[in-house]
């Protein structure tokens, strides 16, 4: 049993409203933005180069995600995540298409390398693509099961020295020691663009509520796949499931996050 | 009392259908792209400082808001506002985040002194970080309270030669003289985001059809807050309400409009 | 009667979930990612030149839309074309405001010129504005009826050599020599932004699972066009109407699609 005061911890968001700054891609700032909103946070959106190291200095929690990069939003990132280590303001990162293009999977080893990162999270093919740096030899095609991927997450949190959260049909997130999983969560959940990256931005609300990272990164995939769960339950199409989900992000009261959220730990 | 003609505003918009030229942030592209849409505007998003002079040039009204600003697409505000000056094509500026970042204040007020703005509307935060410049001792700080706001926002509208709106549980509007507030809306408002910047697309919807820019401010607010409030009858949670809201847009007639809005002098 | 296979195209598609690459415009990429998640395939938006030729050759088809375009996001559309020209992905064009701007009028006949395109989907006054490049005499304006656009459609595709597809009440797809008129869709499409661009992706979906442009373009108008007449049973007003239509584009079974698909030819 994991036994985290989730209550609390959703109950202190909500009454912080924390900013929580985001970096992240064209495709998911809308979506992303109405997450926090409707879970409790206060989201903004900001990547110029000429107001990043200010606008995260306001924040509770920096998330930087790499879909729809460009060398110009890269340089920006870095400027925002090293201000925000030297203010000890916790950097969320999503490595989205890491693995797919070189462009993009050499993006996430120089945002490992050159920032203190909070959390990581992504799919197992974006997570485990990090490794090859590394010198493994276990490639990431090899690591398509559940047990594999969860071995080499727990390698990868080693690696970079953050906890490493990667979203499936069960979630897990381990700091290379401890491995907590959740059971929470919907296919449909894989049906709406944005859906991943918005579980990273739930991460980074709960990581400006608490700085144990592994706690944040459980609190935030419970939260966000416990509302998938919820809207699961209302609708069946994925528009609908859509809407239902920005529903339940802000309906789950705090005692409901604690007795539904269905986290097993090992 | 307040005694516009919003009716025949509302009428004459759908019969128009105006194009609406927006220079808007990321985020909230697509839902203002909708809101337009749904209440009888024709949008277009154009940044390029290849087009925006040519694409203002075919416009009702240009929209211009600095959410998600880089100094690239200022220059394009710049460029398509001097050109949407000199056709006598009306501009509305959101100025979002100003006051929470140095180069976002800095627009602001860049924008302010290059352009003749016909309506700018904000929250009070940053509606008062305009005044700073302009040598005034009360702070942004001190004016929390809805009736330090309002005499803030008379003396912008006062320096900056523009009717000011801002948004709140109750919205103000003025030139300076004249101060009109608008008691619709719904506090689900808040928790979507892009609300107030399509309140401000609103206004220039109105704006296109009358040169009035207190009569088109006080349309727009008032048209917005009332689709918020139908929609706040019809939905609890933040994702339904988001989508009652698009549709209360659509279907407000012009009658109902002129009954429900709940307009107040003074 | 036009006896395509659709059912087992829509079949296919979904066994094979086809990764679409798109460098699309700002404004839908969320509803073009959510309209191809619910339809079947899988969506990819990636712009950065650093990028594009690699995504691309990952990809089943690309689609390239113009809307919100600039100088270097049009320098990013040429290299991921010609790169899927080589590499014999199909290129699906929607040029966005075509006709409008010169600089997007430019952008699709630069476009038209170095990349062979299987298919460009537009409105009739975006389709036409490439005629006046061919030194035509008939204007864009003279061409606002049905039936003018209808042969204005043959001309333009066999001008460009590639399939032309035109929305409207009546959706038009011609390769020049053969006309096919779809019949289905609903007129709540037009109150929703980035319909014609989701339309666009779903034609590129299918491409991806026939070369046949043709087949491609009819069955994308027919499929997407039949998920906006079924969402039009459901809802009467904009914002639940495009819930009902990213539920309709994953609710409908290849059977319904064959048997619903309202085609005629010539």
């Amino acid at each position: 049993m994991v036994d985290y005061d989730l209550m609390s911890l959703l109950e202190e968001l909500r009454e912080k409203r924390p900013l929580i700054h985001n970096i992240t891609n064209y495709v998911v700032m809308n979506f992303t933005a109405n997450t926090l909103l409707a879970m409790g946070a206060s989201p903004v959106m900001a990547h110029s180069i000429d107001e990043v190291e200010e606008m995260v200095s306001l924040a509770g929690a920096l998330v930087i995600n790499i879909g729809t990069l460009s060398q110009q939003w890269l340089e920006s990132m870095l400027q925002a995540g090293k201000r925000a280590n030297e203010l000890g303001v916790p950097v969320i990162l999503d490595p989205v298409g890491s693995g797919a293009t070189s462009f993009r999977t050499h993006a996430f080893r120089t945002l490992v390398k050159e920032l203190k990162l909070s959390v990581v999270r992504g799919n197992p093919s974006e997570i485990l693509s990090i490794i090859s740096e590394h010198g493994k030899t276990r490639g990431v095609e090899s690591a398509h099961g559940a047990e594999d991927a969860l071995e080499a997450a727990k390698e990868v949190a080693q690696e970079i020295s953050s906890v490493v959260a990667i979203t499936g049909p069960v979630d897990i997130v381990t700091d290379g020691e401890i491995i907590i999983r959740c059971h929470n969560g919907h296919p449909l959940l894989g049906l709406v663009t944005g859906t991943g990256c918005a579980a990273t931005a739930a991460i980074a609300a709960f990581n400006s509520t608490t700085t144990e990272a592994l706690e944040a990164a459980t609190a935030g995939l419970a939260f966000f796949g416990l509302a998938g769960q919820l809207a699961g339950a209302k609708a069946n199409s994925p528009g609908s499931f859509m809407i239902a989900l920005l529903d339940a992000l802000h309906d789950i009261t705090p005692q409901e996050f604690q007795e539904k959220a269905r986290l097993e730990e090992g």
